[in-house]
């Protein structure tokens, strides 16, 4: 197995995103273009609420199996990036994407307690907690790069849903206007780690399949978005169901 | 809540199966009707084994969760059934579906170590062994019901497959012969466990939801197969691709 220096090694992980990263997903280039309607829409801000809601308990799943303390203290601000520092007055991201799921006209309790989220949104989800709970501190921390190719895709969303969805407003996505500048942050650092802490080929190849393992359960979720609610349209049975556009 | 009688029970089990059992899926559907190609079947084959491969890790998980000796006992037969008992002459059901997974043209170190399964395969069965690691014995036991529904099913697909595919004969489908008498022995037993077991309305409810729960598992990896290899064939990324038809 080959060897890679540190610029070696950031370049095959960038490969990996630039063959995998949800961003490629034909569920993406719809949502960014304004092709869905707001059913669609609906149904992705509902799914995606599991997967970001789940996020403080996979950081927290990470933190308490390391005993390196500055880990754990660079690690804690993904926990208050999510579920917010009331005293500071920020209420978090979970909170922000509550907002935007209210922007269109989602219930709010429904969301919080994800009624009719996709079976598979779940099973993906949880997949990528338990990798964190599971493998080696290494893959763990390996499963946050792809918010390397972030920044990109964020871009893009935010542009193309307010200039194209009428129910969408900056509010409703400051969502996002948080993570352009957390993401970088902590891909960063986790960067860092990985060159720092995979030392031997073995290793490395351990966090290129962390990372292909992350972008899989992202493009599952769209993948069962698109099946569901683009073509063919088959909504599994409990799932949501939008109601009818006029 | 309701709380129902033994009758009224088995009932209700029964009514989750006839709304949300995978029998009920478009792609069974297409399969049983003789309307895959090779390179779809060879697409179920393949994501199928990831779940049969599995079940022996569920059952035994199952097990290692209780004292109950009669319990042990009766479940360890499932562990058998898939692994085989050589001395007895019977590879198993794992070593069959292997057998069907030659028959319809799978290299099988290929399905062994299961290249290009879907992403969302894994999580779903991976999601099953969990909740019966993690909820309680009496869900653990319950999940298993979904057998109650399957011979009707699996009689639909060995008829509709030999009589349709010139590539699949009596003996790849031997797995299946196996599960007409095995899945309802077991799931005679289960039902037994959980009728005596589920003794409020409360403990009812969530047999009820292990039930559902399962069906979403075996649904949801047809919707992935759905849409990665009938409509819209949107194959993921690192996933089995077919070969050209011929």
């Amino acid at each position: 197995m080959t060897y890679y220096s540190p610029d070696e090694f950031r370049s095959a992980i960038e490969a990996i995103g630039e063959r995998r990263y949800h961003s490629l997903h034909p569920f993406h280039r719809l949502l960014h273009e304004g092709e869905l309607d707001r059913g669609q829409v609906q149904a992705w801000a509902l799914n995606r609420f599991c997967y970001q809601a789940a996020i403080p308990r996979k950081d927290a799943a990470l933190i308490s199996r390391t005993t390196e303390v500055e880990l754990r203290r660079e690690w804690r601000k993904r926990i208050i990036d999510h579920d917010g520092d009331l005293q500071a007055g920020d209420s978090g991201g979970i909170a922000r994407w509550i907002a935007l799921s209210d922007a269109v006209g989602l219930d709010s309790d429904d969301v919080r307690n994800q009624r009719g989220v996709l079976p598979a949104t779940t099973f993906a989800v949880e997949a990528y907690i338990r990798f964190v709970r599971e493998r080696s501190l290494l893959e763990a921390v390996a499963s946050s790069l792809t918010e390397l190719f972030a920044p990109d895709i964020i871009s893009e969303r935010v542009e193309g849903m307010i200039s194209t969805y009428d129910f969408i407003d900056d509010e409703a996505l400051a969502y996002f206007g948080h993570r352009l500048e957390q993401a970088p942050r902590d891909s960063n650092f986790a960067l860092q780690y990985v060159i720092e802490h995979a030392v031997d080929p073995d290793q490395q190849q351990l966090v290129l399949e962390a990372v292909r393992f992350k972008c899989d359960v992202l493009w599952a979720q769209l993948d069962a978005l698109y099946h569901a609610y683009v073509e063919p349209g088959h909504i599994p049975p409990g799932a949501f169901v939008p109601e009818k556009q006029i």
